[in-house]
């Protein structure tokens, strides 16, 4: 049994004395708030200088083009750079990427190709030695994907039947447990650690070998995050005493995060309850006011609005933006029914009106009905004033995962510290049905991409025959999806491992192998419209199908038609247990998401014309929403079509996007009745599409 | 079907048209010799002032401490170097190592601290840039093996009884068949590796992954040595020509080899016969006489003998020099009973002659019966002038690997391109007796390092209490041996992969997982004392038994005694099926050794006294070599206890350290009649003891 220590002096003691368990900890020691937002404060004056300086460099940012600076030499890591600061004597909270803010890191593990390309685009030149070293001396994630892919796994990259793989740069989807950082004190971690690489013992088999070597790696990433904070004056070795030093702390462990990895998602977690029992532990002893509180979220809050990345505009564009998916889940219900939400849920979307709106960090809300009708009124109010906040359903999530998961990117649950995602991709599944329908045969290239099954050769098409050889053809995309993202995630642990926010993880982590899908509504259409219209296939001179006539109307997805809702679900619960079918790397759990929000606009520039009507270039729907203007019998209608798909089969996130006019959700003050079912937009998961810069074909 | 190529002609076809193989090509092409060495000439004029510019070198190599130039900032790989001459217009086979003769390579992959003192020990600075590259990007071998060593490892490894682990550096023993370089080309090659490489499908497994991307390393190394051939103006994309093309195609290979890796032996293989049948070729179309074929070879092995390390003092005054056992295997009898000895075997051993004596390449006899009496009797005439030919039995050896394996190192056998060892090290049988008598207390130290196992209480030793207590810490050490071995396996192949030599390898290699052993007959010995006559123990003040005292006589091992020669075969033979049942890293096929030549010494320095009556700090003996002086009955009864102890169960070699006063052999031009049953002698599979710089303690 553990002690006590004197830094927890006031906190209900428990399991997590004893062992790693913040969880114990939050549960022993939170005060839930039932309140309302009338004890929020305004920004001080010092946040007020701050946020104006750093609206400053974004401007400064945005007149020099997207990026202001950017290290050409020094490769991004926990020690690279001195202190970095935006005004010093003003700053409660610090720590920067880089020694500056709005200068991007060098990160240059995920892919030499996709660093370089990220500075040459924004006007600077990568360090020819730099180069020389990640060439000659050190592999990359990139690089090593590329020396296994099959030509077949290339093919169907380029094809973009594949698409979005992280085979280029950092995965993301891993949150570190930042909070272990303030509660235990990083030095406890590493006796926590060296633990963990002692459970390791003969016989030393690959995967015991490679499991001490990288508990190695994090004991080493721990040790150099206590030196980053020392570079900034801060001793994290020992527990938090403070609320100040405990966000500091939290904020040092994510700060590490973003220095040592430059993931497609770099999520913080679910902090504002757990910072939330340090903050009462000041009140009640009288040594903070609530100023003093709100001034170092606001701080913290500032500091995640600058986390940065250096990225292609391609990357940028897909987007629409420059995301980070610096992610906070707020509020949710615990597993005993009480709610979660304390005042610091308060302070930290307070910051979207002391601060002004912005898309980072990701302000997620737990929603339940049972939250406590104040929060509600307040998210509703930030909600309508910001359209900042993003919300995902508690309800859903929190049998599978109990109540200490959060939200990684836009709909990735995971329990913090315990669960982690290899994260996907996405497969087209609307060109899989025109590969059916043309034997593995690219409708717009020409080019043999999958296997040379019988293609159809009738002028009108049958759909017992188009859902048997499109389920062979589903068969061979599963497999090869599954093991292209094999190869992917062996190397990214090879080449590019996340050794600190593993560091703040347990030692057993369970994985989920992510996997995306795209074009479900146009595949349900398009079977629709052959079982119950006639569609003629119009063949181009090599005989290859390359467009459809339909004769005759039929069911269209979003209408809460059963009769092709069911072919949708059908499709997605087949394609699904195909996945399941496969050997996935470290026995990772598969799960899909249908989440393409932005990209299925490139997504369906690469499809060519589909059974159901839509023509080659046409935008696929947005992640499950029903192609639009297909969907005619109303929201309601359209939503409960969404809703029949299968969760368990899509545990990653379904995705429908969806826009109401403000008023339906209530005038400025009015009380936001309604529950919003609909996992968030997310143009992250789509992720970068395949270039022929990377492609290296 | 392949085509008879346009460079194969007056090539009988074969197999190895259609396949890359070479033992095939030399069965169907070569010339067996069964004449005298009176065909051989002198040396050239180029020969003889290349070779006094060498001998000029080494001169002021020693002069200068025994390293004359160090690369401490150029890391070392198949195209970091410029061309290098000793004399351009005289060598008639070209290529160095680096930029100059003499000047050693900077090689940290293996080990940063290895390669920095080796540099510093010289009097040289390692380039604080190449530090900080493979210290913050780049990884190396050793630093991976010591990050998941276990502390029991390190303790056992601290106290010797496990020593010569190859973590801290390249672990050799591997041959590329670089006549594949000459017969094929590399392109044709590369093509070949293309195919490999393809034959790995889904499901990606780790496994599978691991082979693509090892291959695509291969195919880069291939694409490296085709680059560094060119460097010197040299098209090795094709077949070889001439003699001379094939001759100079081998050594880039082997060349590349040395540039790549700094294992601790990097043989050359088996060449001059198949080298020979160019030489026969270019004879037949009249374009090469005997002059310009010798100094070709002249060429050749003077090249060899330039092959340098950069090494410590610590490793050289363990093997009493600068080896790198470049071994050349010569003649043997083919499986269809014709000897393989030909003109070019003898224009080998010649080079003793034309250039003088010299310890590398290793010069190794493959020895049967039924060679050639003129082969015979030249081998024994430049044995008795220079000392410099080492004998193998190739009638053992044969009916195991065939006529196209070679010799790596001293002793371990393998088949040329299909076959590897995971090279081993030594575990310390005395040293272990010792912690089986003391409960696994280190008898020197007092610290515990073995497992808690019961200790011998009684005063005087039973032998049936010592035998299974004996036994129990055999199977502890069996089990930590090989384990420990199976990091070093898997972190070299992770971080110092021998891409091209294994390029010059099947798809498919037979690995051997060499363990050697240290001790046999000091642990036989000491058996035999405690069961034919009484040893008392000696404790010390906290009850180890530190010294043994000795009534009575007892057989000692070396006299063809079957009282104790059992005890040795026992010991070796349940240790040997102790390492069998361990998990082997890729499934290695476990082999023992008992090799140790001059490390002997150094092992037993690190061992307390023995029941045998050897006192501490005394040398083991060395390899099998009964314990000196004790062999009284001769050196026939002295050969035929170690000839007792079963080649199977120690495949990789039993050495047996044998002086013979030179007449024995007969004088000068006299016929030698005997066979040379032993093996060789090899400080080499000592290897570097456990030195407190890499322990990393």
């Amino acid at each position: 049994m553990k002690q006590m220590r004197q830094e927890w002096e006031g906190f209900t003691g428990g399991h997590w004395v004893d062992e790693i368990n913040v969880r114990d900890f939050i549960q022993k020691n939170y005060t839930p708030y039932d309140g309302d937002s009338s004890f929020l404060v305004d920004p001080t004056e010092a946040t007020k200088k701050l946020w104006a300086d750093v609206m400053d460099l974004a401007k400064q940012e945005r007149e020099a083009g997207g990026v202001l600076d950017m290290d050409t030499k020094v490769v991004s890591s926990l020690v690279s750079h001195g202190a970095g600061y935006i005004e010093k004597d003003l700053e409660k909270i610090v720590g920067l990427q880089t020694d500056k803010p709005f200068k991007r890191a060098l990160m240059p593990y995920g892919g030499l190709r996709m660093a370089e390309k990220a500075c040459s685009d924004n006007g600077y030149t990568i360090d020819p030695e730099i180069k020389h070293i990640f060439t000659e001396y050190r592999k990359t994630h990139n690089a090593g994907v590329f020396d296994v892919y099959t030509p077949e796994m290339r093919a169907a990259r380029t094809a973009h039947i594949l698409t979005g793989l992280p085979d280029a740069y950092g995965r993301g989807r891993i949150i570190g447990d930042y909070r272990r950082v303030a509660l235990y004190g990083v030095d406890r971690l590493i006796e926590d650690k060296k633990e963990q690489k002692a459970f390791y013992t003969c016989p030393m088999t690959e995967e015991k070998i490679r499991a001490r070597e990288e508990i190695s790696e994090q004991i080493r990433a721990l040790e150099n995050l206590k030196k980053m904070a020392e570079i900034y004056g801060c001793d994290i070795s020992k527990p938090a005493v403070t609320a100040k030093e405990a966000v500091q702390a939290v904020y040092f462990g994510y700060l590490g995060a973003v220095k040592d990895q430059n993931g497609a998602a770099m999520s913080l977690g679910r902090t504002s309850t757990f910072l939330d029992i340090y903050f009462e532990r000041d009140f009640k002893l009288g040594r903070l006011t609530e100023t003093e509180a709100q001034e170092l979220i606001d701080h913290f809050i500032m500091k995640l609005r600058l986390v940065r990345f250096a990225r292609t505009p391609e990357y940028n564009s897909l987007f629409s933006g420059d995301p980070q998916w610096v992610t906070e889940s707020l509020g949710g219900i615990g597993v005993d029914g009480r709610h979660m939400v304390t005042k610091n849920s308060f302070r930290y979307l307070h910051t979207l009106e002391n601060l002004g709106t912005s898309p980072e960090p990701n302000m997620t809300v737990l929603w339940s009905t049972r939250l406590p009708s104040g929060w509600k009124e307040y998210c509703a109010k930030v909600s309508i004033n910001t359209s900042s906040i993003q919300y995902e359903n508690d309800d859903l999530m929190r049998p599978i995962h109990g109540d200490d998961y959060a939200i990684a990117c836009c709909v990735s649950s995971m329990v913090v510290g315990k669960e982690m995602q290899f994260f996907g991709a996405r497969a087209n599944l609307a060109k899989c049905l025109l590969y059916a329908i043309n034997g593995g045969v690219d409708e717009i290239s020409g080019v043999q991409v999958a296997p040379k099954y019988r293609p159809v050769t009738s002028e009108y098409l049958d759909y017992d025959e188009v859902m048997e050889k499109y389920d062979d053809m589903m068969t061979w995309l599963a497999e090869l999806y599954v093991n292209t993202l094999n190869i992917i995630h062996y190397m990214h642990d090879k080449y590019c491992y996340e050794s600190l926010q593993m560091a703040l993880h347990d030692r057993e982590v369970k994985r989920y192998f992510a996997t995306g899908i795209a074009g479900i509504s146009v595949v349900a259409d398009s079977l629709s419209a052959i079982k119950y219209a006639k569609v003629k296939t119009v063949r181009n001179e090599q005989g290859i199908v390359v467009d459809y006539v339909i004769e005759g109307d039929f069911p269209k997805y979003g209408n809460d038609d059963d009769r092709v809702d069911e072919i949708a679900q059908q499709i997605l619960n087949k394609f699904m247990d195909k996945i399941r079918q496969q050997h996935t790397y470290r026995n990772g759990l598969p799960t899909t998401s249908i989440l393409t929000i932005t990209s299925n606009v490139v997504y369906g520039k690469k499809t060519g014309s589909t059974p159901d009507g839509r023509k080659q270039g046409v935008p696929l729907a947005p992640g499950a929403n029903p192609m639009h203007g297909r969907d005619t019998h109303g929201a309601s209608a359209s939503l409960s079509s969404v809703s029949k798909l299968q969760f368990s089969n899509a545990q990653d996130g379904i995705s429908n996007t969806f826009s109401i006019i403000p008023d339906a959700l209530g005038k400025d003050g009015g009380v936001f009745v309604g529950d919003l079912d609909i996992d968030a937009l997310c143009p992250s998961c789509s992720n970068i599409p395949n270039t022929s810069d990377n492609d290296r074909d």
